[in-house]
């Protein structure tokens, strides 16, 4: 492959770290592709090493070999973990890797291989990728430390890094910010007009679910002084989203489907186990028979849990959603009649729940849509929960009746 | 059964041919429950008798151990096929069957089982059903054929029939409207104003996709000798939509999932058989290989079809859109960045395809969502699917951009 050859043809005084590498690649080759993989790998280095190297793509133009986020961790020795895109470049950002080490200054490596797509044979190199190299530190922050405690409690962890920054900035490259379920978590920017913005953008990073580069321009209006353009690399760390459905009944099965097409993981929770059984759930990662309150008050609800209230009565609609209304769930959901569903509010409002809380639920369940059938009303909260988990502008049924409630809710009227 | 033996008691001069039909309901019992197979027996009935009485629930209220519009035909020797409840009540409507084949007259029958909950041991009876018995002639209208020839022609097929009225009001009961995909199709109201709002009210009824009575007052302001209320019974028989998806690549495969959670008949195409066969499409109810503009032109397109693009490229879009653009489907839908939509609808309007019949088509396809996977494209468009069949206002992105397209089209702008 020709980028390969052309890239060790430049390296001279590494080549017997690199054949040491090499080897080490293939005793123990890694994708670090999973959330907190990485994190994992870098906590695992620095117990060894005082200082070890992470390269990591944070844009591409054109064809890439890897994706934006893929990432190589090189360690003091030459030692490498990941791949940043093999033959294409990737020792030249080896080479960076070790510089950094030597520096302790991050910088961003261009790697152009727009020249090479004629005779790359098979095809994969060809685009130009910024690879951001920069050192991590035994005794530095704890970040590292911290996104893996948040990814194991199952927590949206977005990392976001100053890569690239206009001259006279007043930030560092390399600056770090860790956001766990969207409030800073550790770490901090010297600049708290640019920490700001990107707090306010991090939702939109996250509901996207890609890594992702973002450029944020200050202009003179801002300061004249400091009129310029800032480069963050938001690394995402999301646990893969669990959909729990409250109830096993006829509805919730084709729910559970929809819930595998958008690879949630799915929790089904009933007090029958004539219901709630791998017969009727075969896609189901976990079924728990137990009462609804016992069995919700075991799982933990994070802003990536989505839960669908469908249950065969109106007082364990009561009771789950009592469980879980004021917790910071992504999504929760209940079907029922426009009347069962104010019914239900109306009496957690006069046990002290929110206002606020109880509007924040989706009910009655599901789009704007008319349904008919079990495997119709499923789609339909299969595209609410998608709404929630991504964003977007298609009503619900909780959008177009949430004045109603409120206002109803608010005067004290015993029917709606 | 309680109420079964209280009707029976009443039969003093049917006791013989209800016997018989007691024995012919054991040979020959059908359910009539498929669009079209209640017709056909009514067609065979009509090759050898004169005049046969059909019973039909038009509405209930509690509950019943039938659903409005199922029905029973009686023959003139009192033979029956089909079921309007068994024992609750069944008796005296066969009675009242026999009557209406001598004198002509159809009539409402109202069973009233509200007395017998308590002693009905089975549950089953309980609510009041109105059952409208009407005779049908062997060389009165055609319209027995007229439903069955559209039902295989997979028509949406409404048969409006008047089973109920104020006194004084210019119809008779009985007199009955065929609409087929919206349009009157034989048959006619001998008053002109009724017949207007039934037919104004049909694609709503269709929407529902269930039989059912619709009530229309007329008030003196209308016209004041004709104050008073008609009752409409909708019968439907309507065919399994049809989902086409043209195009068998990574975001068919989901979205004919989705199809069959919502119980369409899945159609699938592709020129390619390694993409479309049985293995990747395992629920597909056909898989035709074939060029995408040969294929389509084979299938029927009519407002049950619901055709969804998905190719692998701009070309294969064009080609297979401009197969249908100007067919009546009830849904079509191309999946596509706004530009490359654009492009295809330019190219199209270049050729002369109406700039209404363009704008027609949702594209780019699905609701108003972000989406990220193949699995989440399939239940937006899912949701899309079920809006364009049953109703409803949650917003697709084709409904943002129409008005761009179409001010963009209109002024024969190059790019969008």
């Amino acid at each position: 492959m020709h980028c390969w050859k052309r890239s060790r043809r430049s390296l001279r005084v590494h080549v017997q770290l690199w054949r040491r590498r090499a080897r080490f690649r293939e005793e123990v080759h890694s994708a670090l592709s999973g959330p907190g993989d990485f994190y994992t790998a870098l906590n695992q280095s620095l117990e060894t090493a005082p200082r070890v190297a992470v390269a990591t793509i944070v844009r591409t133009r054109g064809s890439s070999p890897r994706e934006v986020g893929a990432r190589m961790l090189v360690r003091p020795d030459g030692a490498t973990d990941g791949t940043v895109g093999g033959g294409c470049g990737e020792a030249e950002v080896w080479r960076a890797a070790l510089e950094v080490m030597q520096d302790d200054q991050p910088r961003m490596v261009v790697v152009d291989l727009t020249n090479e797509i004629a005779m790359s044979t098979d095809g994969v190199c060809g685009g130009i990728i910024d690879i951001f190299v920069e050192p991590w530190h035994k005794n530095g922050t704890n970040l590292a430390s911290g996104v893996l405690d948040a990814v194991q409690r199952h927590r949206l962890v977005a990392t976001a890094t100053v890569v690239s920054r206009s001259r006279g900035m007043p930030i560092a490259l390399g600056e770090k910010l860790l956001i766990v379920d969207g409030q800073p978590h550790g770490g901090a920017f010297s600049w708290s007009a640019l920490q700001a913005r990107v707090l306010a953008d991090a939702p939109s990073v996250v509901a996207q679910g890609q890594s992702q580069s973002r450029t944020y321009k200050f202009d003179e209006l801002d300061k004249p002084e400091v009129a310029g353009q800032v480069g963050v690399f938001f690394d995402l760390a999301l646990p893969r989203p669990r959909l729990v459905i409250v109830g096993a009944g006829h509805v919730a099965v084709p729910i559970a489907e929809v819930g595998r097409l958008l690879d949630f993981e799915v929790v089904v929770i009933d007090d029958r186990p004539s219901f709630a059984n791998a017969e009727r759930f075969p896609g189901a990662d976990r079924i728990i028979v137990d009462d609804f309150a016992t069995a919700l008050d075991g799982i933990e609800i994070t802003p990536s849990t989505y839960v669908v209230l469908v249950t065969r009565a109106h007082t364990h609609d009561v009771h789950a959603l009592r469980r879980i209304v004021r917790k910071p769930a992504g999504y929760i959901g209940m079907i029922g009649s426009r009347r069962r569903v104010y019914a239900v509010f109306k009496l957690l409002q006069q046990e002290g729940v929110p206002l606020e809380d109880l509007l924040r639920v989706h009910a009655p369940i599901g789009l704007d849509i008319k349904t008919e059938t079990p495997g119709e009303i499923a789609v339909s909260v299969g595209a609410e929960l998608l709404k929630a988990r991504r964003g977007g502008g298609a009503a619900s049924m909780s959008d177009l009746l949430r004045p109603q409630y409120r206002y109803s809710l608010s005067k004290g009227d015993a029917d709606i």
